[in-house]
């Protein structure tokens, strides 16, 4: 079943600024992680610290990785007001960020 | 049981050549592929193309995301001679390419 449920993927990749606090990054880590529960199209959301071996991470930091159901989800994420609030919160608190959505697909032997 | 299997994510984003074919960009594909089956710890292999509603991709045009057990597990794909090789095929065809890895952890409410 899962198998043929359509997945998009919402990857944040971000570096937070300088001098913030482990609590400063865990509060946003949360928040983000709140969405899940304020915005009905996102279905689930996982992050994690780079654990990079090899040094071609252009200094990103974290990695959120947040899941739709189709493109149209996460278009109406991005517009839902939860998202957009929690943007302005976390925003001046990156020193830079990446936003790529993709549909994970296996390559059949 | 799978929730507390540790995975690691190996997250590659490529921006191919301007010029290159369908058919050429595929046959990249298919050999990231065809890694699972050679290198043993690489468990996994899923791809997309860039499907990003809003602008902040930074001109990336495809995700690749390997998964592994461990971080030593990528190392250890990192330094297999099937990896080098393909490594050594798929550079000379991307225009830029950023690499990172991270453990997918759920906040608990």
């Amino acid at each position: 079943m899962e198998e043929s449920k359509r997945e998009v993927k919402h990857i944040v990749l971000a570096k937070f600024k300088e001098g913030l606090s482990k609590e400063e990054i865990e509060e946003c880590i949360k928040q983000f992680a709140n969405l899940v529960d304020l915005v009905p199209s996102m279905k689930a959301f996982k992050w994690g610290k780079e654990l990079s071996i090899i040094n071609f991470h252009q200094g990103f930091t974290h990695v959120f990785e947040s899941i739709f159901e189709t493109t149209k989800g996460v278009e109406d994420y991005l517009s839902d007001q939860n998202h957009v609030d929690y943007g302005n919160f976390l925003m001046p608190q990156l020193d830079k960020f990446l936003i790529i959505d993709f549909e994970p697909t296996k390559v059949q032997p």
